[in-house]
């Protein structure tokens, strides 16, 4: 099988972008990622974006994005796994490098939530869970989530104040990372007198509504050295991806991520590696009761016990298990189809040792990206070549 | 490389499906599709679709329908490049398969347009456009493709009457097809008397809002073996995609479509074969205008020479390039994310000799998908095995 290897990487800033549009932010984060990968011209462009449509009445974003960015005419498309679209839309680049088809594939992740209002965009985020058996009901997404975490507390006896440490860790993260959209340290405090947005989650349990753009750029190993010296090069060693049932209801057991379970054995099977040989973790915590689910999904706590790893201080940046190292989804921001790049350009950056919050010298990285009530996750192993 | 077969194809007739949801119209084609293959399982599902967000309120489809049709923990996204979606998904559903990471893959095309009012779903159709450049401004979908069919009009001096001739060729084919939307056959002069929708653009020029859904399975043909004879075994032997522009602003020359050019350069090449060995074309004709620029586009007719082969009879199930076999967008219907999968399904019955309206002893047949006014499009080339 051909090697896929990361070259490059790029991204704007994450906020609230009122004066730039879609394409450029997505244009701007494709050409950083192709300048740092020295090439000035790829085989084909994947998009990783869920709801354009909806937020800013726009499809089409593969040849919106290649023809804005100059890329001639390659062959471009939306990969749409809900809040998981961007780290789908790295699987099928790098499947894209694999299949034999391709020599240099580039990958971006983008979403511009912010010119829809703020109530819209909590219907469109809906899109992401059954519509028809769930929105359509009155169960907003922060709702579904919000049961979620209602079941965790009363399951294992877990406080607000417990998962309240996973927020206060990726602001601790994200105060450290230029493009993320928050940067200052929050206390425990903070997250507790937050509002409730749908009891229990508040405020500070949950990622923001934001605009931004993530890119990579993949080839083959080989093809990788005309390019960048092997200090730059860093291998997508293994990658899983699985579905669960889309609604709550359906679903046998809320309190495993049965997806991340099924993605994450395939992933490290694949990278012929253990979730202990993984030393750094960009998950998803959308809302903190997905960052704890995560880490019991994937093999890192036990269940029940993904909260105690916060609460101890084993996710910070010198813990056994550094999550969320640039601010994770909370901190660095959320703009729902670009996250699972964001998270791959980080966990790049880490394993390059060019981290504005650097782990001590890393050689595997993780990044999980979540879509819908966990219904669409990927899981990819980025490892150092 | 690894050589894709298709082994297996299914659909629900195209219409207004007012008592199925998109969800059960999926499910109904995969299952047709994996019940003709002689599968229970897949390792991944593709889906196409252009607009299911802003149709009817629901993202995260791959998880959607993977779970309703009960594939388990597999692998699934939604492919998007606006009306070329199914294609594209054919086509991504091909690479997984050739990277060697999935040995047998489910692509299903859907799109559910008849839940929205019309005055709505045109404007979502517009999405496919650029928006900002485009549709905000006040031109639709038609009205762009209207520019292109005044223009060619001009350029070579042709008549509304040259060009209806498409749209009767359509519904000639299409009556033979039981999955066909409109199944009687019309005259050039119902055509002619159809109001305008977008001058020159009439009705009868154009293809329907429509709701629909259709599958294939494809693996290698070393693992087809363990499923199906030979017989049924339909390789895809080329395959290219490519973007234009995606306004027409911006686009130096508006009567050809240039990414179909590319593309279906790179797919004979990949095929090892010329435009003159192919036996038939389910090309995209959503208004009549397109059929003709495709057939020059990719080879078959000579520039502003499209229109002959309609008029000559050429173009009909005995001529020398059969086109739309089965009804084509125009009378068989254009449920936009499904299309490239139906024109597949299509290829696939005539290379098996199983298509109701049969082409004698097909070898070669080529898809054609357009996203966009030619901004995105895909080129299959299916051959017997």
């Amino acid at each position: 099988m051909r090697k896929p290897v990361i070259i490059g990487v790029g991204a704007v800033p994450v906020g609230e972008h009122w004066r730039t549009s879609l394409r450029d932010m997505a244009v701007e984060a494709l050409l950083n990622a192709m300048e740092d990968a020295g090439v000035d011209k790829v085989d084909s462009l994947y998009v990783g974006n869920m709801a354009s449509g909806s937020f800013i009445e726009q499809e089409n974003l593969g040849a919106l994005i290649a023809d804005f960015a100059g890329l001639g005419n390659i062959p471009a498309v939306k990969i749409e796994a809900a809040c998981a679209s961007g780290g789908a839309a790295v699987q099928e680049g790098v499947k894209a490098v694999m299949s034999g088809l391709e020599e240099v594939v580039a990958v971006v992740g983008v979403e511009k939530m912010t010119d829809a209002w703020p109530s819209d965009g909590t219907r469109y985020l809906g899109y992401a869970a059954d519509s028809e058996y769930e929105l359509f009901h009155g169960a907003s997404f922060v709702a579904l989530n919000a049961l979620i975490m209602r079941l965790y507390m009363k399951e294992y006896g877990y406080t607000e104040e417990d998962l309240a440490h996973f927020a206060v860790n990726a602001h601790i993260n994200g105060a450290k990372n230029p493009y993320a959209m928050f940067k200052r340290p929050i206390k425990l405090e903070t997250v507790l007198r937050s509002p409730y947005i749908s009891d229990p989650i508040k405020l500070f349990d949950a990622s923001p509504m934001c605009d931004g753009a993530a890119a990579v750029i993949i080839t083959t190993e080989e093809k990788a050295k005309e390019f960048v010296d092997k200090a730059k090069m860093v291998e997508v060693a293994g990658m899983g991806r699985a579905i669960d049932t889309i609604n709550l209801a359906n679903r046998k057991e809320l309190l495993t991520l049965k997806a991340a379970k099924v993605a994450a054995e395939k992933a490290y099977k694949m990278a012929g590696i253990e979730a202990k040989d993984i030393d750094l973790f960009e998950i998803h915590d959308a809302f903190t009761i997905m960052a704890a689910l995560s880490l019991e999904s994937i093999g890192i706590a036990k269940r029940g016990e993904g909260v105690k790893l916060a609460k101890e201080g084993q996710i910070a940046i010198d813990g056994d298990y550094p999550i969320q190292t640039l601010g994770g989804l909370k901190s660095r921001g959320h703009p729902v189809g670009a996250t699972g790049v964001y998270q791959t350009v980080e966990a790049v950056w880490q394993l390059r040792g060019e981290s504005p919050n650097q782990v001590p010298d890393p050689e595997i990285a993780l990044t999980q990206n979540i879509g819908g009530t966990g219904s669409n996750i990927t899981i990819s192993i980025l490892r150092r070549v």
